[in-house]
Protein backbone atom coordinates (compact mmCIF):
# COMPACT_ATOMS: atom_id res chain seq x y z
CA UNK A 1 0.00 0.00 0.00
CA UNK A 2 1.50 3.27 -0.83
CA UNK A 3 1.68 6.08 1.72
CA UNK A 4 1.29 9.69 0.74
CA UNK A 5 4.81 10.91 0.58
CA UNK A 6 5.31 14.81 1.82
CA UNK A 7 7.60 16.31 -0.89
CA UNK A 8 7.14 19.77 -0.06
CA UNK A 9 10.65 21.55 -0.46
CA UNK A 10 12.29 23.15 2.86
CA UNK A 11 11.70 26.65 4.07
CA UNK A 12 14.92 28.28 2.16
CA UNK A 13 14.90 32.28 2.79
CA UNK A 14 15.34 34.64 -0.14
CA UNK A 15 19.21 35.00 -0.76
CA UNK A 16 21.10 36.56 -3.33
CA UNK A 17 23.95 34.67 -5.37
CA UNK A 18 26.51 37.46 -5.05
CA UNK A 19 29.75 34.90 -4.66
CA UNK A 20 32.32 36.93 -6.35
CA UNK A 21 35.69 35.94 -7.91
CA UNK A 22 38.42 34.83 -5.00
CA UNK A 23 41.56 35.99 -6.66
CA UNK A 24 42.99 39.02 -8.55
CA UNK A 25 46.36 38.98 -11.17
CA UNK A 26 49.67 41.53 -9.78
CA UNK A 27 52.44 41.84 -10.89
CA UNK A 28 55.27 41.78 -8.62
CA UNK A 29 59.14 41.61 -8.17
CA UNK A 30 60.83 37.88 -7.90
CA UNK A 31 64.34 37.86 -6.01
CA UNK A 32 65.71 37.78 -9.24
CA UNK A 33 64.21 41.33 -9.65
CA UNK A 34 61.97 40.28 -12.46
CA UNK A 35 58.78 41.44 -12.95
CA UNK A 36 56.05 38.45 -12.92
CA UNK A 37 52.68 37.86 -12.72
CA UNK A 38 50.95 36.69 -9.04
CA UNK A 39 47.76 35.81 -7.74
CA UNK A 40 46.78 37.34 -4.92
CA UNK A 41 43.30 36.33 -2.92
CA UNK A 42 40.93 39.14 -2.64
CA UNK A 43 39.85 40.34 1.03
CA UNK A 44 36.42 42.11 1.41
CA UNK A 45 34.55 43.76 4.24
CA UNK A 46 31.77 42.47 4.73
CA UNK A 47 29.01 44.40 7.19
CA UNK A 48 26.20 42.77 8.15
CA UNK A 49 22.81 44.39 9.14
CA UNK A 50 20.01 42.94 10.91
CA UNK A 51 16.75 44.08 10.62
CA UNK A 52 18.64 47.35 9.75
CA UNK A 53 20.77 47.00 13.10
CA UNK A 54 24.88 47.17 12.05
CA UNK A 55 26.02 44.08 14.16
CA UNK A 56 29.48 43.36 12.72
CA UNK A 57 32.44 43.82 9.81
CA UNK A 58 33.81 40.37 8.76
CA UNK A 59 36.49 40.21 6.08
CA UNK A 60 35.86 37.92 3.41
CA UNK A 61 37.46 35.99 0.34
CA UNK A 62 33.93 36.99 -0.32
CA UNK A 63 33.16 33.96 -2.70
CA UNK A 64 30.07 32.35 -0.62
CA UNK A 65 28.56 35.45 1.32
CA UNK A 66 24.95 33.97 1.93
CA UNK A 67 26.40 30.67 3.29
CA UNK A 68 28.80 32.64 5.10
CA UNK A 69 26.37 35.11 6.50
CA UNK A 70 24.11 31.99 6.94
CA UNK A 71 26.70 30.17 8.78
CA UNK A 72 27.72 32.67 11.02
CA UNK A 73 23.96 33.62 12.48
CA UNK A 74 23.27 30.20 13.22
CA UNK A 75 26.89 29.55 14.88
CA UNK A 76 26.66 32.54 17.13
CA UNK A 77 23.26 31.42 18.17
CA UNK A 78 21.28 34.82 17.00
CA UNK A 79 19.06 32.88 15.05
CA UNK A 80 18.26 29.25 15.57
CA UNK A 81 15.63 28.13 13.58
CA UNK A 82 15.78 29.55 9.65
CA UNK A 83 12.38 29.90 9.40
CA UNK A 84 12.86 32.79 11.04
CA UNK A 85 15.07 34.07 8.61
CA UNK A 86 13.08 36.09 5.32
CA UNK A 87 16.39 37.06 3.36
CA UNK A 88 19.46 37.01 3.39
CA UNK A 89 20.78 40.27 0.57
CA UNK A 90 24.18 40.56 -0.13
CA UNK A 91 25.53 44.13 -1.84
CA UNK A 92 29.06 44.43 -2.96
CA UNK A 93 28.19 48.10 -3.62
CA UNK A 94 28.10 49.05 0.00
CA UNK A 95 29.81 46.29 0.71
CA UNK A 96 26.72 44.80 3.20
CA UNK A 97 24.54 42.22 3.90
CA UNK A 98 21.09 43.20 4.84
CA UNK A 99 19.27 40.33 6.75
CA UNK A 100 15.61 40.66 7.38
CA UNK A 101 13.28 38.64 9.95
CA UNK A 102 9.75 37.49 10.45
CA UNK A 103 10.04 37.61 13.77
CA UNK A 104 12.46 39.71 15.80
CA UNK A 105 15.49 38.48 17.52
CA UNK A 106 14.90 38.58 21.04
CA UNK A 107 17.51 39.02 23.57
CA UNK A 108 19.60 40.27 20.64
CA UNK A 109 21.61 42.58 22.82
CA UNK A 110 22.44 39.94 25.41
CA UNK A 111 23.59 37.64 22.95
CA UNK A 112 26.10 40.53 21.14
CA UNK A 113 27.18 41.06 24.72
CA UNK A 114 29.88 38.83 25.85
CA UNK A 115 32.83 38.68 23.59
CA UNK A 116 35.69 36.53 23.53
CA UNK A 117 38.51 37.10 20.83
CA UNK A 118 39.95 33.36 20.10
CA UNK A 119 43.09 31.90 18.34
CA UNK A 120 41.41 31.39 15.62
CA UNK A 121 41.85 33.17 12.00
CA UNK A 122 38.93 35.69 10.80
CA UNK A 123 35.77 35.07 12.46
CA UNK A 124 37.55 35.34 16.02
CA UNK A 125 34.49 36.96 18.01
CA UNK A 126 32.90 33.58 20.06
CA UNK A 127 29.88 35.53 21.40
CA UNK A 128 29.12 33.72 24.94
CA UNK A 129 25.67 31.56 24.58
CA UNK A 130 27.77 29.35 22.36
CA UNK A 131 29.85 27.83 25.28
CA UNK A 132 26.67 26.93 27.56
CA UNK A 133 25.27 25.09 24.36
CA UNK A 134 28.23 23.08 24.44
CA UNK A 135 26.90 21.19 27.63
CA UNK A 136 23.90 19.99 25.95
CA UNK A 137 25.80 18.68 22.93
CA UNK A 138 25.69 14.63 23.09
CA UNK A 139 28.17 13.18 19.56
CA UNK A 140 27.33 10.54 17.78
CA UNK A 141 30.34 7.67 18.03
CA UNK A 142 31.29 7.31 14.55
CA UNK A 143 34.09 4.63 13.89
CA UNK A 144 36.44 5.37 10.90
CA UNK A 145 39.10 3.12 8.53
CA UNK A 146 42.95 4.13 8.63
CA UNK A 147 42.51 3.58 4.93
CA UNK A 148 39.41 6.15 4.61
CA UNK A 149 41.26 8.88 6.28
CA UNK A 150 43.97 8.17 3.37
CA UNK A 151 41.36 7.87 0.60
CA UNK A 152 40.51 10.93 1.85
CA UNK A 153 43.43 12.61 2.24
CA UNK A 154 44.09 12.16 -1.39
CA UNK A 155 40.44 13.27 -2.53
CA UNK A 156 41.44 16.20 -0.78
CA UNK A 157 44.67 17.34 -1.84
CA UNK A 158 42.86 17.96 -5.11
CA UNK A 159 41.44 20.72 -3.51
CA UNK A 160 42.74 24.00 -2.23
CA UNK A 161 42.51 25.66 -5.29
CA UNK A 162 42.74 29.41 -3.92
CA UNK A 163 45.56 28.26 -1.91
CA UNK A 164 47.42 26.80 -4.52
CA UNK A 165 46.95 29.77 -6.83
CA UNK A 166 47.11 32.43 -4.39
CA UNK A 167 48.12 31.33 -0.54
CA UNK A 168 47.08 33.11 2.16
CA UNK A 169 43.85 31.31 2.65
CA UNK A 170 42.40 28.00 4.85
CA UNK A 171 40.57 25.72 3.37
CA UNK A 172 37.87 23.44 5.41
CA UNK A 173 35.89 20.70 4.14
CA UNK A 174 32.80 18.62 5.36
CA UNK A 175 33.43 14.60 4.35
CA UNK A 176 31.50 11.47 4.76
CA UNK A 177 33.65 8.58 4.39
CA UNK A 178 36.05 8.95 1.49
CA UNK A 179 33.32 11.77 0.10
CA UNK A 180 33.60 15.25 -0.05
CA UNK A 181 30.46 17.20 0.18
CA UNK A 182 31.53 20.84 0.10
CA UNK A 183 35.23 23.11 0.33
CA UNK A 184 35.03 26.32 1.01
CA UNK A 185 38.33 28.26 1.38
CA UNK A 186 38.49 31.83 2.88
CA UNK A 187 41.04 34.39 4.04
CA UNK A 188 39.63 33.46 7.51
CA UNK A 189 39.45 29.79 8.21
CA UNK A 190 36.81 30.60 10.95
CA UNK A 191 34.54 31.81 7.63
CA UNK A 192 35.52 28.62 5.86
CA UNK A 193 33.65 26.70 8.88
CA UNK A 194 30.88 29.51 9.24
CA UNK A 195 30.46 28.58 5.50
CA UNK A 196 29.83 25.35 6.16
CA UNK A 197 27.99 25.38 9.18
CA UNK A 198 25.31 27.56 6.71
CA UNK A 199 25.49 25.19 4.10
CA UNK A 200 24.62 22.60 6.54
CA UNK A 201 21.88 24.80 8.19
CA UNK A 202 20.20 25.81 5.07
CA UNK A 203 20.23 22.23 3.43
CA UNK A 204 19.08 20.05 6.32
CA UNK A 205 22.27 18.47 6.72
CA UNK A 206 23.37 16.28 9.59
CA UNK A 207 26.42 16.11 11.05
CA UNK A 208 26.58 12.79 12.87
CA UNK A 209 27.95 10.88 9.89
CA UNK A 210 30.61 13.31 9.20
CA UNK A 211 33.84 14.34 8.85
CA UNK A 212 35.45 17.61 9.30
CA UNK A 213 38.42 18.58 7.60
CA UNK A 214 40.75 21.83 7.75
CA UNK A 215 44.02 22.96 6.65
CA UNK A 216 44.00 25.20 9.95
CA UNK A 217 45.08 24.56 13.79
CA UNK A 218 42.93 23.04 16.21
CA UNK A 219 42.43 25.78 18.83
CA UNK A 220 39.37 25.66 20.92
CA UNK A 221 37.28 27.84 19.02
CA UNK A 222 37.60 25.04 16.39
CA UNK A 223 36.60 22.60 18.12
CA UNK A 224 33.60 24.13 20.02
CA UNK A 225 32.60 25.06 16.40
CA UNK A 226 32.51 21.64 14.93
CA UNK A 227 31.12 20.32 17.67
CA UNK A 228 27.92 22.66 18.06
CA UNK A 229 27.99 21.19 14.13
CA UNK A 230 27.26 17.91 15.80
CA UNK A 231 30.40 16.89 14.01
CA UNK A 232 32.49 13.76 15.91
CA UNK A 233 35.37 13.59 13.80
CA UNK A 234 38.40 16.43 12.89
CA UNK A 235 40.82 15.90 11.09
CA UNK A 236 43.41 18.75 9.88
CA UNK A 237 46.43 19.20 8.50
CA UNK A 238 47.86 21.01 11.05
CA UNK A 239 48.62 21.22 14.34
CA UNK A 240 46.13 20.99 18.13
CA UNK A 241 46.45 23.21 20.73
CA UNK A 242 46.17 22.54 24.73
CA UNK A 243 42.49 23.48 24.90
CA UNK A 244 40.90 22.55 21.92
CA UNK A 245 42.40 19.00 23.05
CA UNK A 246 40.54 19.66 26.51
CA UNK A 247 37.32 20.48 25.12
CA UNK A 248 38.18 17.32 22.07
CA UNK A 249 38.07 15.41 25.62
CA UNK A 250 34.91 16.54 26.89
CA UNK A 251 32.59 16.77 23.93
CA UNK A 252 34.03 13.18 22.58
CA UNK A 253 35.26 14.84 19.59
CA UNK A 254 37.72 12.11 17.73
CA UNK A 255 41.24 14.42 16.93
CA UNK A 256 43.01 13.80 14.28
CA UNK A 257 45.69 16.63 13.72
CA UNK A 258 48.99 16.79 11.76
CA UNK A 259 47.54 14.49 8.88
CA UNK A 260 49.63 15.00 5.64
CA UNK A 261 50.46 12.00 3.35
CA UNK A 262 50.62 9.10 5.43
CA UNK A 263 51.38 10.16 8.37
CA UNK A 264 48.82 12.02 11.24
CA UNK A 265 48.74 12.14 14.91
CA UNK A 266 45.45 10.78 16.93
CA UNK A 267 45.09 12.88 19.89
CA UNK A 268 41.62 12.02 21.10
CA UNK A 269 39.46 9.35 20.53
CA UNK A 270 42.22 6.51 18.94
CA UNK A 271 39.27 3.53 19.85
CA UNK A 272 37.04 4.67 17.26
CA UNK A 273 39.83 4.22 14.63
CA UNK A 274 40.62 0.78 12.87
CA UNK A 275 43.95 0.87 11.89
CA UNK A 276 44.11 -1.19 8.65
CA UNK A 277 46.12 0.61 7.04
CA UNK A 278 49.29 0.80 8.53
CA UNK A 279 52.46 1.75 6.47
CA UNK A 280 55.33 -0.75 6.73
CA UNK A 281 57.57 0.58 9.79
CA UNK A 282 61.18 0.85 9.00
CA UNK A 283 63.20 -1.37 10.93
CA UNK A 284 65.32 0.41 13.82
CA UNK A 285 68.91 0.10 11.32
CA UNK A 286 67.23 1.25 8.20
CA UNK A 287 65.79 4.56 10.39
CA UNK A 288 69.09 4.79 12.31
CA UNK A 289 71.29 5.25 8.13
CA UNK A 290 67.97 7.43 7.50
CA UNK A 291 68.83 10.02 10.16
CA UNK B 1 82.44 71.35 29.75
CA UNK B 2 80.13 68.45 31.08
CA UNK B 3 76.42 68.41 30.88
CA UNK B 4 73.63 67.66 32.98
CA UNK B 5 72.21 64.73 31.27
CA UNK B 6 68.81 63.45 32.48
CA UNK B 7 69.34 59.94 33.00
CA UNK B 8 65.65 59.38 34.72
CA UNK B 9 64.30 55.77 33.21
CA UNK B 10 61.03 56.10 31.56
CA UNK B 11 58.15 55.44 33.26
CA UNK B 12 56.72 51.83 33.36
CA UNK B 13 53.63 51.04 35.00
CA UNK B 14 53.75 48.57 37.40
CA UNK B 15 53.82 44.98 36.06
CA UNK B 16 53.34 41.17 36.79
CA UNK B 17 55.59 38.96 35.25
CA UNK B 18 53.25 35.99 34.36
CA UNK B 19 54.66 34.23 31.42
CA UNK B 20 53.91 30.36 31.55
CA UNK B 21 54.96 27.89 29.71
CA UNK B 22 54.55 27.77 26.13
CA UNK B 23 53.80 23.50 25.72
CA UNK B 24 52.42 20.76 27.30
CA UNK B 25 53.43 17.02 26.49
CA UNK B 26 50.67 14.56 25.73
CA UNK B 27 50.38 11.08 24.72
CA UNK B 28 48.99 10.55 20.91
CA UNK B 29 48.70 7.62 18.64
CA UNK B 30 50.56 8.24 15.04
CA UNK B 31 49.76 6.49 12.24
CA UNK B 32 50.89 2.98 12.92
CA UNK B 33 49.03 3.00 16.22
CA UNK B 34 52.12 3.76 18.24
CA UNK B 35 51.65 5.47 21.42
CA UNK B 36 54.52 8.41 21.05
CA UNK B 37 54.83 11.44 23.24
CA UNK B 38 53.74 14.80 21.48
CA UNK B 39 54.26 18.83 22.27
CA UNK B 40 51.34 20.59 21.92
CA UNK B 41 50.58 24.33 22.28
CA UNK B 42 49.17 25.55 25.12
CA UNK B 43 46.31 28.15 25.00
CA UNK B 44 45.09 30.27 27.89
CA UNK B 45 41.66 32.45 28.02
CA UNK B 46 42.66 36.31 29.39
CA UNK B 47 39.39 38.32 30.26
CA UNK B 48 40.84 41.68 30.45
CA UNK B 49 39.46 44.15 32.71
CA UNK B 50 40.03 48.13 32.32
CA UNK B 51 39.18 49.64 35.60
CA UNK B 52 37.10 47.05 37.02
CA UNK B 53 34.90 46.54 33.96
CA UNK B 54 35.06 43.92 31.65
CA UNK B 55 36.74 44.45 28.13
CA UNK B 56 36.89 41.24 26.00
CA UNK B 57 38.90 38.19 26.92
CA UNK B 58 41.54 36.90 24.39
CA UNK B 59 42.97 33.46 23.74
CA UNK B 60 46.60 33.78 23.95
CA UNK B 61 49.65 31.18 24.00
CA UNK B 62 50.40 32.79 27.85
CA UNK B 63 54.11 33.49 27.45
CA UNK B 64 54.15 37.06 27.83
CA UNK B 65 50.88 38.36 29.03
CA UNK B 66 52.22 41.56 30.01
CA UNK B 67 53.56 42.60 26.63
CA UNK B 68 50.48 41.35 24.85
CA UNK B 69 48.00 43.32 26.96
CA UNK B 70 50.42 46.21 26.95
CA UNK B 71 50.13 46.04 22.70
CA UNK B 72 46.38 45.30 22.60
CA UNK B 73 45.41 48.06 24.31
CA UNK B 74 47.83 50.28 22.85
CA UNK B 75 46.95 48.71 19.19
CA UNK B 76 43.35 49.20 19.79
CA UNK B 77 44.11 52.92 20.37
CA UNK B 78 42.49 52.50 23.92
CA UNK B 79 45.57 53.40 25.60
CA UNK B 80 47.61 56.04 23.75
CA UNK B 81 49.71 57.78 26.18
CA UNK B 82 52.08 55.23 28.82
CA UNK B 83 51.73 57.62 31.69
CA UNK B 84 47.95 57.18 31.73
CA UNK B 85 48.52 53.42 32.96
CA UNK B 86 48.95 52.46 36.75
CA UNK B 87 49.11 48.79 36.70
CA UNK B 88 49.19 45.50 34.36
CA UNK B 89 48.35 42.80 37.02
CA UNK B 90 47.53 39.15 35.45
CA UNK B 91 46.50 36.56 37.37
CA UNK B 92 46.01 33.47 36.08
CA UNK B 93 44.36 31.62 39.16
CA UNK B 94 41.29 33.81 37.66
CA UNK B 95 42.45 33.96 33.51
CA UNK B 96 42.45 38.15 34.15
CA UNK B 97 43.89 41.01 33.45
CA UNK B 98 43.39 43.68 35.99
CA UNK B 99 44.38 47.00 34.55
CA UNK B 100 43.98 50.09 36.33
CA UNK B 101 44.84 53.48 34.74
CA UNK B 102 45.68 57.01 36.82
CA UNK B 103 42.75 58.38 35.00
CA UNK B 104 39.82 57.31 33.76
CA UNK B 105 39.46 56.47 30.10
CA UNK B 106 37.31 58.99 28.28
CA UNK B 107 35.12 57.77 25.29
CA UNK B 108 35.43 54.46 26.29
CA UNK B 109 32.07 52.89 24.85
CA UNK B 110 33.02 54.84 21.36
CA UNK B 111 36.48 53.19 21.30
CA UNK B 112 34.55 49.57 21.72
CA UNK B 113 31.63 50.05 19.95
CA UNK B 114 32.62 49.57 16.51
CA UNK B 115 33.86 46.09 15.67
CA UNK B 116 35.19 44.62 12.66
CA UNK B 117 36.14 40.93 12.88
CA UNK B 118 39.38 40.62 10.11
CA UNK B 119 40.94 37.94 8.89
CA UNK B 120 43.66 37.47 11.15
CA UNK B 121 44.67 34.70 13.49
CA UNK B 122 43.52 35.62 17.19
CA UNK B 123 43.23 38.96 18.00
CA UNK B 124 40.78 39.24 15.34
CA UNK B 125 39.00 42.14 16.40
CA UNK B 126 39.76 45.81 14.72
CA UNK B 127 37.96 48.60 17.04
CA UNK B 128 37.13 50.94 14.34
CA UNK B 129 38.92 54.41 15.56
CA UNK B 130 41.74 51.92 14.27
CA UNK B 131 41.20 53.06 10.64
CA UNK B 132 40.94 56.68 11.02
CA UNK B 133 44.10 56.90 12.78
CA UNK B 134 45.74 55.35 9.59
CA UNK B 135 45.50 58.98 7.60
CA UNK B 136 47.82 60.67 10.00
CA UNK B 137 50.62 57.88 9.42
CA UNK B 138 53.09 58.92 7.59
CA UNK B 139 56.29 56.00 7.23
CA UNK B 140 59.58 56.75 6.91
CA UNK B 141 61.62 55.14 3.46
CA UNK B 142 63.72 52.55 4.67
CA UNK B 143 66.08 51.40 2.32
CA UNK B 144 67.05 47.31 2.37
CA UNK B 145 69.48 45.26 0.93
CA UNK B 146 68.71 41.91 -0.56
CA UNK B 147 71.72 40.19 0.94
CA UNK B 148 70.46 41.72 4.21
CA UNK B 149 67.13 39.85 3.61
CA UNK B 150 68.62 36.49 3.28
CA UNK B 151 70.98 36.88 6.20
CA UNK B 152 67.84 38.03 8.25
CA UNK B 153 66.07 35.19 6.98
CA UNK B 154 68.62 32.75 8.14
CA UNK B 155 68.90 34.44 11.20
CA UNK B 156 64.89 33.50 11.70
CA UNK B 157 64.94 30.67 10.56
CA UNK B 158 66.70 29.59 14.33
CA UNK B 159 63.33 31.28 15.72
CA UNK B 160 60.27 29.62 15.62
CA UNK B 161 60.86 27.31 18.62
CA UNK B 162 57.53 26.24 19.95
CA UNK B 163 56.31 25.80 15.96
CA UNK B 164 59.27 23.46 15.66
CA UNK B 165 57.85 21.66 18.99
CA UNK B 166 54.25 22.00 19.01
CA UNK B 167 52.90 23.39 15.62
CA UNK B 168 49.83 25.31 16.00
CA UNK B 169 51.33 28.52 16.63
CA UNK B 170 52.67 31.64 13.97
CA UNK B 171 55.51 33.63 15.33
CA UNK B 172 56.39 37.85 14.42
CA UNK B 173 59.70 39.45 15.07
CA UNK B 174 60.79 42.98 15.24
CA UNK B 175 64.13 43.17 13.34
CA UNK B 176 66.64 46.10 12.67
CA UNK B 177 68.40 45.53 9.46
CA UNK B 178 69.36 41.75 10.41
CA UNK B 179 69.09 41.33 14.10
CA UNK B 180 66.02 40.29 15.69
CA UNK B 181 64.98 42.45 18.51
CA UNK B 182 62.08 40.59 19.63
CA UNK B 183 60.57 36.95 18.88
CA UNK B 184 57.33 36.18 19.65
CA UNK B 185 55.11 33.50 18.99
CA UNK B 186 51.03 32.80 19.86
CA UNK B 187 48.68 30.62 18.94
CA UNK B 188 46.69 33.93 17.49
CA UNK B 189 48.97 35.23 15.16
CA UNK B 190 47.76 38.71 16.00
CA UNK B 191 48.65 38.26 19.88
CA UNK B 192 52.29 38.24 18.55
CA UNK B 193 51.71 40.98 16.59
CA UNK B 194 50.18 42.90 19.57
CA UNK B 195 52.61 41.93 22.05
CA UNK B 196 55.55 43.14 19.62
CA UNK B 197 53.75 46.77 19.79
CA UNK B 198 53.57 46.26 24.19
CA UNK B 199 57.37 45.74 23.43
CA UNK B 200 57.75 48.69 21.57
CA UNK B 201 55.58 50.95 23.85
CA UNK B 202 57.13 50.00 27.35
CA UNK B 203 60.39 50.59 25.69
CA UNK B 204 60.26 53.67 23.39
CA UNK B 205 61.24 52.11 20.85
CA UNK B 206 60.86 53.31 17.25
CA UNK B 207 59.45 52.23 14.06
CA UNK B 208 60.99 54.15 11.36
CA UNK B 209 64.40 52.04 10.89
CA UNK B 210 62.43 48.69 11.92
CA UNK B 211 61.75 45.61 9.53
CA UNK B 212 58.50 43.33 10.79
CA UNK B 213 58.20 39.36 10.13
CA UNK B 214 55.48 37.23 10.15
CA UNK B 215 55.24 33.68 9.44
CA UNK B 216 51.23 34.64 8.90
CA UNK B 217 49.56 35.96 5.89
CA UNK B 218 49.34 39.22 5.37
CA UNK B 219 46.06 40.64 5.63
CA UNK B 220 44.45 44.17 5.82
CA UNK B 221 44.69 43.73 9.56
CA UNK B 222 48.59 42.88 9.56
CA UNK B 223 49.08 45.54 7.28
CA UNK B 224 47.39 48.41 8.79
CA UNK B 225 48.74 47.14 12.62
CA UNK B 226 52.49 47.02 11.44
CA UNK B 227 51.67 50.76 9.42
CA UNK B 228 50.28 52.00 12.74
CA UNK B 229 53.43 50.87 14.59
CA UNK B 230 55.15 53.25 12.53
CA UNK B 231 57.35 50.37 10.31
CA UNK B 232 57.66 51.06 7.04
CA UNK B 233 58.95 47.60 5.62
CA UNK B 234 56.75 44.27 6.08
CA UNK B 235 58.29 40.72 5.50
CA UNK B 236 56.34 37.53 5.07
CA UNK B 237 56.71 33.53 4.49
CA UNK B 238 53.34 33.67 3.30
CA UNK B 239 51.43 35.17 1.13
CA UNK B 240 49.16 38.84 0.45
CA UNK B 241 45.49 39.48 0.34
CA UNK B 242 44.52 42.32 -1.77
CA UNK B 243 43.16 44.47 0.74
CA UNK B 244 46.34 44.20 2.41
CA UNK B 245 48.69 44.79 -0.83
CA UNK B 246 45.91 48.33 -1.35
CA UNK B 247 46.39 49.57 1.83
CA UNK B 248 50.14 49.09 1.89
CA UNK B 249 50.35 50.80 -1.47
CA UNK B 250 48.51 53.90 0.40
CA UNK B 251 50.35 53.80 3.02
CA UNK B 252 53.92 52.91 1.41
CA UNK B 253 54.61 49.87 3.22
CA UNK B 254 57.06 47.90 1.60
CA UNK B 255 55.94 44.81 1.32
CA UNK B 256 57.83 41.55 1.15
CA UNK B 257 55.81 38.14 0.65
CA UNK B 258 56.42 33.89 0.36
CA UNK B 259 59.56 34.96 1.56
CA UNK B 260 61.79 31.45 2.46
CA UNK B 261 65.53 30.08 1.18
CA UNK B 262 66.15 32.46 -1.41
CA UNK B 263 62.78 33.20 -2.93
CA UNK B 264 60.48 36.32 -2.19
CA UNK B 265 58.03 38.26 -4.22
CA UNK B 266 57.91 42.07 -3.58
CA UNK B 267 54.38 43.37 -4.05
CA UNK B 268 55.15 46.80 -3.17
CA UNK B 269 57.95 49.41 -2.85
CA UNK B 270 60.27 47.84 -4.99
CA UNK B 271 61.84 50.81 -5.96
CA UNK B 272 63.37 50.81 -1.90
CA UNK B 273 65.39 47.48 -2.31
CA UNK B 274 69.12 46.99 -3.83
CA UNK B 275 69.11 43.51 -5.65
CA UNK B 276 72.70 43.14 -4.15
CA UNK B 277 72.20 39.48 -4.17
CA UNK B 278 70.51 37.61 -6.91
CA UNK B 279 70.81 34.08 -7.36
CA UNK B 280 72.35 32.62 -10.23
CA UNK B 281 69.81 32.40 -12.74
CA UNK B 282 69.46 29.59 -14.68
CA UNK B 283 69.64 29.17 -18.26
CA UNK B 284 66.42 28.18 -20.34
CA UNK B 285 67.60 25.29 -21.19
CA UNK B 286 68.49 24.21 -17.78
CA UNK B 287 65.27 25.33 -16.54
CA UNK B 288 63.21 23.04 -19.25
CA UNK B 289 65.29 20.08 -17.54
CA UNK B 290 64.59 20.69 -14.35
CA UNK B 291 60.54 20.71 -14.92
Amino acid sequence: MQQLVNIQQPYIPELTDAGLDSTSEVIALNELGEEVSSNIAVERALTIYLDKREIITLMTLGNHPELLILGWLHNQRIIKDIHQLKSVQVDWETDSVAITTHSVVENLDQKLNHKTVTTGCGQGTVFGNMMEELDKIQLAEQRINQSMIYKLLETLSAHNEIYKRAGAVHGCALCRKTQISIFIEDVGRHNAVDAIAGHMWLNRIQGRDKIFYTTGRLTSEMVIKVALMDIPVLLSRSGVTQMGLDIAKKMGVTLIARAKGKHFMVYNGHSTILYDAKPVKLSASTKRTMH
